[in-house]
């Protein structure tokens, strides 16, 4: 696991600190210097730049919004750290509405004793990720709480995004016969984490699948518009408990074939060692579709044109039997019923 | 200190758990129990109740967006609450931006263990801010982490306001010249939290001052227009950091006049006891306008007909005179330089 790879494109000034302290979170002097070295060095938005207590911005029309705090434990994980994630997190959140992202706060909680390389690593991870999804960091906030009284840093990222304007995303607009389809391997992002946490280790790392998704779905709707019923990105809870979501709230049965799911096989062997069914995993890079039966086959065609959507296909369709629930079908004519994820499998997984 | 003032006013539902678990952030079926019982019986915006992974919401023109995570240490303090103080911080930095407060995201880091009916009062608190400030809370996060990995609970909120047509801020059109005003009392807010953490005991309880602001920023917007040049609300760091950094920046001096400063005399007498200069003591309810000499006194008699604002008054001036630097002159011909805050003097305020 190469602790540093964002780093090593962008690298750190000279500090005269080595952690975070306290004092870094006064709002006085220390706050200052953190500020000055680690944000505004890094982060150039003309907005961002003023330290005004906001951003102001010019925004036409629909715009989407949304938020979400990282708490992902360890922050540092196979192919990637929480900075990146999130970014992409966010960027997906957006992208999963239907819009293009744009602007994005960046509000941190840091843990008293956070090493400021570890700090670098991940902002360094959150400018990188920013470019690469067109989206800039244009206010933010900074926090830093006692020793024992956060863990390392926690990462709030609030976004905002211009709704595509051919987007007609809405749930009540799914009807029986529509289909659903994965855009990628699921289970990789939740596998990756509980691979570092119970010590596993595969011929190769497992690493998360943390990646924008934004272009996958702005190229959906502006070819296919109005087919897309429905964009979701299956985090927390996993495939099955996004499913039951729409299950409920449009009170439609869902039907899943359970030997068409892309699974990569050693993500697959993984829960089978530990016991956990994949589709209750967390993902980060892939995400749920419901479309319009006629436009299916074309949309995982498409799909499949981007290297992030290679393995997309099909899983399953929206039934009038048994509403609100979600039933996979094997391939031998078994059938079950998958409810919503029920415990705390696995917590911090994002 | 009456800690239960929020619920009174929305009573909290009957739950089947009494105490937040880490099931409750693994994003399935217990998040959505805590959800349905916390989240979506409270905010009832269109949006919000959609579940998605963002709100829609529409915008035209330019909008401020300001983000903050609330950390503040007791949760529960003398007059309010995180939750309040959540959605007033993110009022105020809108109204600092002379926007009109719109709309807001709320994500939560709760730690394991919190009590419901503690989450309910702070939601409770949420809520009815939210009201008195017209913003609605359109789309969320809640996550839950370890206990001893957190602080009971850590609050993000980020705000969009719309810009009001009259406002000129920018702190590139402060000169020699124009007049620094305090709306309010200084240093309440800190010497609340530090009195509470300390143990003092006064005549009387000293209450937090958070208050929503965007009332009296928006009608001084609309009647003074480009005399007002810059508003700011002085919390961590205080008057002094807030007015250390506009020196620096437009490279102008600041003078006050010490024997004008507004500040309640249990106040005065606490930051004796506890040795700390009130001009680098947090605020939340009130805050600094830069505007032109001729407009002053019409300003400060404008802002004393609000209640908030009954103790507004003229603290200050900027002058060609050292340049960078904030000087304090005594009633008694003596100066003294106020540098920015250095240290920790007050960790967790806000």
């Amino acid at each position: 696991m190469m602790k540093r790879k964002f780093s090593l494109q962008c690298p750190m000034p000279e500090t005269d600190f080595d952690l975070v302290t306290l004092g870094h979170g006064s709002g006085g002097r220390l706050t200052n210097q953190l500020l000055d070295k680690g944000i505004f060095s890094i982060f150039k938005a003309d907005e961002l730049q003023k330290r005004d207590d906001g951003a102001v911005i010019t925004l036409n029309g629909p715009v989407a919004f949304t938020t979400d705090s990282f708490v992902i434990s360890p922050i540092f994980f196979p192919g990637s750290n929480i900075g990146e994630l999130a970014v992409n997190g966010t960027v997906n959140d957006l992208a999963m509405c239907g819009a293009v992202p744009r602007y994005m706060s960046l509000s941190l909680i840091i843990e008293e004793g956070l090493k400021i390389e570890d700090l670098w690593e991940i902002l360094a991870a959150i400018k990188i990720s920013c470019e690469q999804s067109g989206v800039e960091i244009v206010t933010g906030d900074t926090k830093v709480v006692e020793k024992g009284k956060g863990d390392q840093i926690f990462i709030n990222t609030t976004g905002i995004g211009e709704i595509l304007p051919g987007a007609r995303l809405d749930t009540s607009r799914i009807k029986e016969g529509d289909t659903i389809i994965l855009s990628g391997q699921m289970a990789t992002h939740g596998i990756s984490i509980m691979t570092v946490r119970e010590g596993l280790s595969f011929e190769s790392d497992i690493l998360s699948d943390t990646r924008p998704l934004h272009e996958m779905t702005i190229d959906l709707i502006r070819q296919f518009g109005h087919d897309i019923k429905l964009l979701r990105d299956p985090t927390r809870g996993g495939v099955a408990t996004v499913l039951n979501e729409i299950a409920v709230k449009q009170k439609s049965g869902i039907e899943l074939i359970d030997d068409t799911f892309p699974l990569d096989p050693q993500v697959n062997a993984a829960c089978e060692i530990l016991g956990l069914d994949p589709l209750y995993v967390a993902n980060e890079g892939i995400f749920i579709a419901v479309v319009s039966l006629n436009a299916a086959d074309r949309i995982v065609d498409r799909l499949r044109k981007f290297s992030a959507g290679k393995n997309a296909a099909v899983i399953g369709s929206v039934s009038q039997d048994h509403p609100g629930k979600v039933i996979v079908r094997s391939g031998y004519g078994g059938k079950r019923v998958v409810g919503m994820l029920a415990g705390d499998q696995l917590p911090r997984i994002c």
